[in-house]
């Protein structure tokens, strides 16, 4: 079998760990890194031993890289030339110029949040719509809080339908090792409604969404709350059943020791995962409360590693490799490891 | 007019104020407060130079004062042999067995959300149920998130009827000066009903409400987003209209400035508040969003002096010395000089 | 006798405090405090009463002030023709702009810590050097941490000799209120020698200094430790002698209380101090040892309002209202209540 | 060559990484690990398919490791008898009971820091007295703070001869994934001198140390400053040319992006280190500064991990596998991959 040749634009948090990624997909192939100057975590790739072929894109300080004795492999030109598709994970709106020479070089390309939706084709996700992004050259992935909230939205959704969700994002202000956007002693609030609710209605536009986002100085996922009306009354234990089966949603408990999100970064990091990341979401079944004929549940973010694996469901719905989602993600899970540990305890 | 004699038990974070509220009551006589040991809130009132006299609980350690000069101005027993009614602001559980004193001695009390609701006859909030409080020996307030939160659940049934609320709440952890209960970048979650929805229920048992709490690692005030779904829909004016109304509300905006917590907190120091307190809530007015029929509202708890107006309609309504709560809550409006800035602006 | 006449430019954090100072010095007139737009501090004043006149520097937008029904007295240069000394207190770089109107105009002025020094005839600080600020025209404060180190730095020296100090700065990285300069679950370093310690040298250079900086996610307050040797060996008696009969230290311990930054904060709250500031900086007693020669101490610097009797000094000295650092600091503590504790307990 | 068997008791933080470092030495066999209860460490643990046998403390709940179906080897009687000494990371003050154990058993033991030195014939650092722990049984490893520290202060006594140091510990106070002991937007200061300051004299008894500890509210790492007094002037390239020696010190600058303690956590996970640890300790080249004829720096503490090499050390040292700190520290080196990085970049 062909493999599908991908490359990554931007090696920062969210490119790192798409290269991680698409590494481990045996259908795929990473072709190379693009990168702009000799940051620490390309400092990092070099001293592992450069397991990733680096490219430097236009502009790029060559001889920064050369100096500290880190080989590069070409231009982002030469590294287009050899790759299917891009993930581009270059800083919010740098996407969109990528675009103009992705275009021009007849390469496919999906984007992360950062960028308009205009950039694209499809606004994606792998379970909520996987089937709209076949074939299609230009897909955005949604933000890392979109993406987690509609793995459970979608999955109450085509079980029992859903109508009308309301969220309250606790939102982490910064990742571990960002010193530029962080918060001491606040709660920051966003207008209403928060974009998070905008685009879980633009991805299933049969449900009605609105939430209200506030900022609060941690680094460990976010926590959203999530309210949902079905069009049935959703009972606990009907929504536990749905979360419980879903692949990229660990059902966790106060009870067992995971009392916060820093608990889920922990266990991450003892499972021995590279970067101590989670792909899967974490929801307290502790947490799950009936409002009337509405179902309430908390759900945990890992923000850094979440959109991993729908970013990697686009690459199989934009180059058409699987047909349906279930074959689509179900490949991506396969190669992630996702949803190992589902049945393990007990 | 004979004056309400009052006493305060504890001087920590919630005696303190309540001292300083009594004060203000032209109506009410402050008698004195009564503590354990020296601390630091103590040695502040002595270099203040004793506005409030002090009285020694049962076991305290008087040469600990003595040593430092600090007056003492009685017992426990003196303390109570001159009051008509008591504050309880002792810790957690220490109010239970002063009741039992306080019954021996033939005086009424009003204790904190620390204690059991059976430590009381009326578990009370000024504007929810004023009138449930008259002539009663023992209130026990509403804490300081359930005070804030009914301010605003009541306001919205008086106006429109209000048939179920749902909940987030995200907590601060510890108050400004602790360090025996602090969070370091964590989002901790409680299990789910939180106890806040619970008591709304026991204060307003029309309305059905659940929620979930999650304790951030801030200081600054609480903030609760509220999904309230009325008898009729509520829009966003109506609501607001409802709020701007309301004394105990403070309505804010992003717009102007009030970023989150700390812009509130800031503020009410900048306006020259002792201690930097502020009776009202803050209420984001574009916070407001309507959810189908349903109506969301992000609101700001300052938890450090919040139940005190609250806690003195409680003296109105057991002394009687209201009949309404529309009487009651004015006068401790009136004298706690609480919404004197509605309609100042613009 | 005929009152210097003070004005104030910016009415943010430091500049509401230099108000605040001005009004209580019984030998000043506080004229009024120019600002640029309706702040939230704007607000605050004129929720108050306005009990300070409100002056617009040029480019404000007048309407805005309007449209709130805030009176605004007149411009800048209104300001300007009724003063004798301008506080400028203007964000970073625009009290050099600033200066050049000053002088067009024949108007002293004080800059703070965030100017260049070459904005100024003189860098003062009102204990280390208040002759040399006799008469002169333009003088700039040492920022907040050099004015609390220089208080104990100059009474060692002053008393014993100094010959050496090396510090470590454990900064507060933003102020209650803030939200664009936070930091989130870090420490962050700044490249040493930090300013603070060069700071020290301009002011007082017959002694070597030097020292490292880190920021921390708080906003209570800056810790700084000094390692301070002396021309002859300091005891931890011959420092704590020292310190205790400083009318602008507070000698305080972990076992009365005081267990960090946040106790001294909560305590300015109790106290009663307008927005819980304290004048005083606190140094824990317990933190003092001996290093073999050399003396070691921590110090607590409560950074919105410690400059704030410093600048004071400086109106002194500048306009030569007293002849020297006794009798100018004297009238200084005086006017704003400093050192009435002193001797207070036991 | 026969291999030490090895046994860990206790498998929290730093009980999981001991097992895991002494799996990597080649010259020892890891028996198992003994613990309680089946905390989410020992869930991970099962979760990657049990690498390390598990045995069961007196009084654990089998029963409820039964129910998880998480399979336990045997007793701590079990574990013991396979063993030629343990490493007992239980928490402080379980150590000494298990002592008893130990020596009934004969088995060797080395401690963490929580325990008291009395516990043990030899308070041990691999670097500073290697040969002091040789043939002995029973050792106490200095705690994470004092394990970094002496490895720099070790370095430059040997190279030139260190006097007196004194150190200002900026000390994170809680590990990532606690809940029970943060702090909350405070700085809160230990009694000085610190304990740190006090090991250091007890490791080096010719140095005189004293110190400031100040607890900070973040979870990756110490920073310790340190001011060292030479027996002749040691300038900053002499510093730095020990520093970049030794391989358990990772020499760092801020321009190159390590802009504090989270860079370096950051960069541990983006190197693919399990758990994202760290064995070295980093030290900011740009925060050396001279200080008269002393030497002032700066260095991160990873927390978590840093006792992890000495403390292998000290099994070679107890073991007598090597007879010296060069070979014993060289061959715990060589197997965890410490200073590998050592000139790669330029």
């Amino acid at each position: 079998m062909k493999k599908i040749k991908v490359g990554v634009a931007g090696y920062g948090t969210i490119g790192q760990r798409l290269a991680d990624g698409v590494a481990l997909q045996q259908d795929m192939e990473l072709v190379g890194v693009a990168e702009f100057a000799p940051t620490l975590a390309v400092k990092a790739l070099f001293e592992k031993g450069m397991p990733y072929d680096l490219y430097l894109v236009d502009g790029a300080d060559k001889e920064a890289f050369d100096k500290l004795g880190i080989l590069v492999k070409g231009t982002f030109d030469d590294l287009l030339d050899q790759v299917d598709i891009m993930l581009d994970a270059a800083p919010g709106g740098v996407g969109a110029k990528n675009k103009v020479i992705y275009e021009k070089k007849g390469v496919k390309a999906i984007f992360q949040g950062g960028e308009a939706n205009s950039v694209a084709d499809v606004f994606f996700h792998g379970y909520a719509n996987y089937e709209k992004g076949l074939d299609k050259d230009y897909l955005k992935l949604t933000s890392c809080n979109t993406t987690g909230l509609i793995r459970t939205v979608d999955a109450l959704n085509r079980a029992y339908g859903v109508e009308k969700v309301a969220i309250t994002i606790i939102r982490r202000v910064a990742d571990p090792g960002d010193y530029h956007r962080g918060l001491t002693n606040a709660l920051q609030i966003d207008k209403a409604p928060s974009h998070q609710a905008v685009d879980l209605m633009t991805i299933m536009p049969e449900i009605e969404a609105t939430g209200i986002l506030v900022h609060t100085p941690v680094t460990h996922g976010h926590i959203i709350t999530v309210l949902a009306k079905g069009k049935q009354k959703i009972t606990k234990e009907m929504a536990l059943k749905v979360f419980e089966e879903h692949p990229r949603i660990r059902v966790v408990s106060i009870d067992e020791g995971f009392k916060g999100n820093a608990s889920l970064f922990k266990y991450a990091r003892d499972l021995g995962n590279p970067r101590g990341d989670m792909y899967e979401i974490g929801l307290w079944s502790d947490s799950i409360v009936e409002s009337g004929d509405d179902i309430m549940y908390a759900i945990n973010i890992p923000q850094e590693s979440v959109t991993i694996p729908e970013t990697i469901d686009g690459i199989r719905a934009a180059c058409h490799m699987q047909e349906t989602r279930e074959e689509g993600t179900a490949k991506t899970n396969e190669y992630l490891g996702i949803g190992k540990f589902k049945g393990m305890f007990k």
